[in-house]
């Protein structure tokens, strides 16, 4: 597994690289490493030797934390050698070429170009999910790639127990005035914005000695071992882009952080599913930095690293960072409609697997969806159906995890809260220790070693449960908006 | 070979990444990922089937290109399995531990507790030159490695051929008025700095959309493929680092992006030898970089960027840069005296592999060379015979190329100009285009293609000859200095 993890560290080095600071003309070499590496590493996986060695391991263990090892690796290999190897390397070869179609289909707002890439990524998804096997209904073998013993009927129960709330608080809001954030947006200093970001990447626990920041147009968060997380931001006219970008990403990499230091480049470090690293950015993204408390903080700190900005007070920067507005475009969306978008998505996802939705008809499903959930309706498929990344790379039964970080971040709060009382103190004082502690006891230090749903039992002591966080969001933004109290 | 290729893809940027961007808690898990994947690298280089492929090859090659190819494979097949896979880890491990050993022993400048690794290291070496084999000298083994188709006997009469006549202009230059190049000493900002010496490297003809510039502690060049070419430089007191660091990687950039696209990824792409290589980087950095035509050009430029030089003229600077020192420290040191801080290296070498000098007579044998060859001796073993990186990794006949560099650069120089003429007002007009051409149609094209005696020969009608760089170093540094013309 050492040499696994070998294999995965150059290949996210590479894609990190390839994010961040490549020059534009290496892109063919770069992906020819990297799909060669993948395939050495496929072969590795699926080899007779590993079997073999992974099943005396399974013999051999006796602790704990090996008992947990032996389980992780046999799922993965499991996985592994369940796909044919033409299959991985065909899905391979098709979303690459998918994704550049997808690219131009986007710019040139042309559904018609990239349904053909659609169509055969859904059919490759199909066969996948047919080697991988499921018992009832055929998202679950592909959901569960990203977040172990997810099922549809369990993503259709989280999102049943949000649905109608959350669309009927967006009309809520809808109905308030609508709040100003123009002066979020300027011609704002990036090594202002780089300083400042990193001041609160850092305020809030993350390591730099074990760390760094750098610049990437889609932000995201990569490690190469539990001493060597990388976070991206982005520098843009909105000002919120690198400082929520900033709280995202180093909410993924505090968890990455937090992994045992003995347990590094192995397959028991590191986050343990999609689902739980979501809560965690998000928590640190929206709960701590869209909160009132810890811009009581950082807000003058703010006005003296950006002097353009207006003499606003805590109230009007509070309500500017949470403003709620439909939107066409889900990476761009506001904490309150981001799960509407979600649904969208994981109805399509299922519908297309089923084959109860031809891929010619996405279009107008999406759009009419929009109309349903958010009241608005994308004017090009470029601000639809063609926004997101993830198909055109073969990625289905993804997106449910984002809306399970959402619901599992406030769950995990209202824990955490008990425990330590007073968390908006907390913030205001700047004193993140105890929260990020709390955090690293209770879920950071479990690495992978317990599965998803064992971890946040031991955590909430019940399984995921979005009443926590249809109550917080509510609350929080019936304030917001000046709205009646329901809860 | 193409694994072998993303292998090598994965460490060098792994490395790249090490010496620029890598976070200080990480180098522990890098070192095992490299080690990992050398290993892996190591058993895919000397498996079975890659020697049934290659024997396979060979018979089936019948272009030149494809029996280079075949070529350049099985010398390095060869030097691979002749080696025992035990001492190719023993010496990894070591050198991995005495290059620990040797950053401490220079920082407590002590010899002593460097020596049983230096010693160790000289023995593995030994046993590493018997596994490869020589007819006349162990040296001729281990220097084949950097220089293909080196022996001892072949630098001694390079030395030989240039030791005296440098021993006699250094001590020349030291009888004349010593330069000023105070004014180049300064707090120059970092951006000035890194925009200017951009604007130089593209200036030349160094490719950005297929490269870029990065900051390292030790400037080095590295690529990942012909369209991914890492430059580094650094920033310093001494405006002259960042300038003539950046040109002289670029040197070895520009060779590097000018292997033909069809050879990506295969064994015939990049410089052939160290020596070779090294001649680029010497062409660029010198014979360009520190040229008076290229200044002419380009000093307005320079003041305008770093407003704080005082109005200096032309020659002012043109002295400046081209300053002469016996100095300790062969990385600081001047065109003049560096290849006699080479000498001293060759003969210890030399002297511990055949057993002559014993490792613990080390620094007095390094100073009194030191005495006789650049007239000072060095206070300390840290300003000594502790200063160079690469024995404590592991590396014993590789400073000679350095010296190989310097020669065959004014060597292959007197061609370019006998064909372009007037190369002055090519540099004085910014025109590199033409040199950069020449080089590409002469060396830079034909990657690895010849061995590179073959290339040298094909270049300039005859074998590595110091006389072309005696005359002109002697000519320009009579030109510095105002001494009587000898030549």
């Amino acid at each position: 597994m050492a040499e696994v993890n070998a294999f995965e560290a150059a290949t996210a080095l590479m894609d990190w690289d390839h994010q961040t600071y490549m020059p534009q003309a290496a892109g063919e070499a770069r992906a020819a490493h990297v799909s060669i590496l993948s395939r050495l590493l496929h072969e590795l996986l699926v080899s007779d030797e590993t079997q073999r060695l992974a099943q005396e391991a399974a013999k051999e263990a006796t602790s704990e934390d090996e008992k947990a090892l032996v389980r992780v690796v046999s799922r993965r290999l499991e996985k592994s050698t369940k796909i044919p190897a033409s299959l991985v390397e065909e899905k391979s070869r098709v979303s690459s070429e998918a994704h550049e179609i997808w690219v131009r289909a986007r710019a040139d707002n042309d559904f018609a170009k990239f349904r053909p890439s659609l169509e055969r990524i859904v059919e490759l998804n199909r066969q996948e999910a047919e080697h991988l096997g499921y018992t009832d209904h055929i998202y679950d073998a592909l959901t569960d790639l990203y977040e172990e013993g997810a099922t549809k009927k369990g993503w259709d129960a989280m999102f049943d127990g949000i649905r109608q709330p959350m669309v009927d608080l967006v009309a809520r809001i809808k109905e308030a005035p609508a709040i100003d954030n123009r002066f979020l947006f300027g011609d704002w200093d990036v090594d202002a914005q780089r300083r400042f970001t990193e001041m609160l990447v850092e305020a809030i626990g993350f390591d730099m000695k074990r760390g760094r920041q750098d610049t990437a147009p889609h932000p995201f968060c990569t490690n190469f071992s539990v001493n060597d997380v990388r976070l991206t931001t982005r520098y843009q006219e909105f000002l919120g882009s690198a400082i929520f970008g900033s709280l995202h990403e180093a909410g993924h990499g505090v968890y990455e952080q937090g992994s045992p230091q003995e347990w590094d480049r192995t397959p028991l470090s590191g986050g343990v599913s999609l689902g739980v690293h979501e809560s965690q950015s998000r928590t640190w993204e929206n709960i701590v930095g869209r909160s009132k408390a810890f811009w009581s903080r950082y807000l003058p700190e703010l006005k003296r690293s950006f002097p353009a900005l207006p003499g606003l007070s805590l109230d009007d920067f509070y309500r500017a960072v949470n403003r709620v507005e439909p939107s066409f475009i889900r990476v761009e969306a506001d904490e309150v409609t981001y799960n509407l978008h979600i649904m969208v998505r994981f109805e399509i996802e299922c519908g297309m697997l089923e084959g109860s939705l031809a891929v010619k008809d996405l279009p107008e499903v999406w759009n009419e969806k929009y109309r349903q959930y958010l009241g608005i309706t994308p004017p090009t498929d470029s601000l639809g159906c063609l926004q997101d990344v993830h198909w055109s790379g073969g990625m289905i039964g993804y997106f449910p995890t984002y809306s399970m970080g959402n619901i599992l971040s406030y769950q995990i709060w209202e824990k955490l809260q008990a425990d330590l009382g007073d968390t908006d103190r907390l913030m205001a004082d700047g004193e993140f220790a105890p929260i990020l502690g709390w955090l690293q006891d209770k879920v950071y230090r479990h690495g992978s070693k317990y599965p998803p749903s064992e971890l946040i039992q031991r955590v909430c002591g019940g399984p995921l449960d979005p009443k926590p966080y249809l109550s917080g969001i509510t609350r929080k933004y019936e304030g917001v908006y000046g709205l009646a109290s329901t809860v």
